[in-house]
């Protein structure tokens, strides 16, 4: 245990794809416990697109990040010292205060975890927010049906790598697009995804070719061009449950919309978006569902493992270059599970 | 009754915006009436925006028309001679054989009409399926609860002329925007609307200034620069039913979507596409409603009635100029209720 702490702070507003120049990593003092608080130190944490929204001086379902203080975000770390009788060191917690080596938070802010055996950085990712963003969106917002077709864009990133393998446990023929040869291939080969395409190639003629009988869910992770192809391909009273999308987050200015919108009257669509922390009153059913479906192995995923905090800026930037399979997590410290 | 009929077909294809030329107006021998059929003479027939849809060479919702036939639609009309017991002779049938003056169809496909003492003109508009779209929209898809605020476009038509009503019904706050001063007059002075602005103005500062409170429902009915500046005014959980997008039925090339679709994450809104003719298991309570409403003196409707069955070409150009205050009908004949 040192007695110096790291944090990320926003030195600027990235104006279209974030820069190293927009970050500052600072050492500060060892935070001081307070009465009720736990000092905690960050094993891993998050990086997701959506962080690239709070960036901006907008507010949103989240408030803006301020320049000049530390970025926040999901975490997963360990107890080191306690005043709170709630919390022991050692002990596991998630939190929302990644970004940091170290802080110190009153103990009803951070969730004890126990791991059952699976990797404490997994509830970061399939047994996190990004894996219950899979969970809630395709089943309570796309509402899929057995023998219909689940296509899911952003396929092989932390959400939906496990929207496919959940569209596959309730029945569907589910499709995936990704953005490299490999990402394609691990789509089918270790997610079980029954087709899979680059989408840098022809997406109408992909879209045909991968979904014969059209999609009745289009899980929307990415808009732009693929939004505007597939509502060509969209069935009668299809949805389109909408995740995210990450080909506009760094617009300097908004760009126009899909020219083929018009089609959800003819065709009925419904197409609705969604956030997570809307549907907590379903965590359980997540956690039992997923580390079932794990346990039983069904569903399988993949991590992309970015070492040290100072790293973190770089790992961020990576979500919109690709450079992930599967979730995307820095490591901050050494993980005691291991 | 003459032995001549008289029927409007489809010349050719239009392109953009329909014209003169794009219909033929033919002198036909009257129809014979066959075993289980029934003659109607049309009284008034319906021009709609959907129309325009089945003048393009696409599959769709419903058939295309084809060029050299007669075009069709809604229509009312009288019985003037029956080959089957369930109709006789002078009573009133709804259909969907418009564009004609006379026509025999088998009984089965006729409705009969109970008039209530409203006009029959009033089943093809209020009573009938622009009414039916507007009660089902607002109802049954944006699910409007007291207190919110319902957007209307196009709010002065077919459709939106009733939205509005139930939404006051409902205890809703109705805004509405049309496309000229006297539309605007007439939505707040007749039709109960809380508040209502020409959309050829500033549509944001307009949206503002009259949905102080931002807009819970918007019931769309015409895409374009409405739907754009709408997603900038939405309150989170808002809904959109998508009746139709008239600006673009007339579009050469597909135009671009909303810039603002985004907002339909961070805003968790739902968007969602309907066809009136889904939802024919709400008719008897739309009927039920409506028609104890307009008794009531809570719906008050108009019409805009053309006469003559040769003028329906430009009767149906005009819903595209906005020429039509309320439902736009053509009198093809003699009303014998009047």
């Amino acid at each position: 245990m040192t007695d110096r702490s790291l944090e990320v702070r926003l030195a600027s507003r990235p104006a279209g794809e974030p820069e190293a120049a927009n970050f500052d990593v600072v050492e500060t003092d060892m935070p001081s416990v307070g009465e009720g608080q736990a000092l905690v130190r960050n094993v891993y944490m998050s990086v997701d697109p959506y962080m690239r929204g709070r960036m901006r001086d907008i507010q949103s379902y989240t408030p803006p990040f301020q320049i000049g203080k530390a970025l926040d975000g999901g975490a997963v770390g360990v107890v080191e010292a306690s005043n709170s009788d709630a919390l022991a060191p050692g002990d596991l917690v998630s939190s929302r205060f990644g970004w940091r080596s170290h802080f110190a938070a009153p103990a009803v802010e951070l969730q004890k975890i126990d791991t059952h055996g699976a990797p404490l950085s997994a509830f970061l990712g399939v047994l996190g927010m990004p894996g219950m963003t899979a969970y809630v969106g395709l089943l309570d917002i796309g509402e899929p049906k057995e023998g219909e077709t689940v296509f899911v864009s952003a396929a092989a990133g932390a959400v939906g790598s496990l929207v496919g393998q959940i569209a596959k446990i309730k029945g569907c023929r589910a499709v995936g697009s990704a953005g490299s040869a490999d990402k394609v291939a691990h789509l089918v080969s270790d997610l079980g995804y029954d087709a899979a395409f680059d989408y840098h190639g022809d997406l109408n003629r992909n879209l045909a070719d991968t979904c014969p009988d059209g999609i009745d869910v289009y899980f929307e992770n990415v808009g732009g061009p693929t939004l505007e192809a597939v509502f060509l391909h969209m069935n009668m009273f299809g949805r389109i449950p909408v995740c995210g999308m990450i080909a506009h987050y760094n617009d300097k200015e908004p760009r126009p919309g899909p020219k083929t919108l018009i089609s959800i009257i003819p065709k009925r669509l419904k197409m609705q978006g969604f956030i997570v922390s809307d549907h907590m009153d379903r965590r359980a059913d997540f956690v039992r569902d997923v580390a079932g479906w794990i346990a039983e192995g069904k569903v399988t995923y993949r991590q992309t493992i970015v070492s040290g905090l100072e790293k973190a800026p770089e790992a961020f930037m990576g979500l919109f270059r690709g450079e992930n399979t599967g979730k995307m997590v820095v490591q901050v410290s050494d993980d005691p599970t291991q």
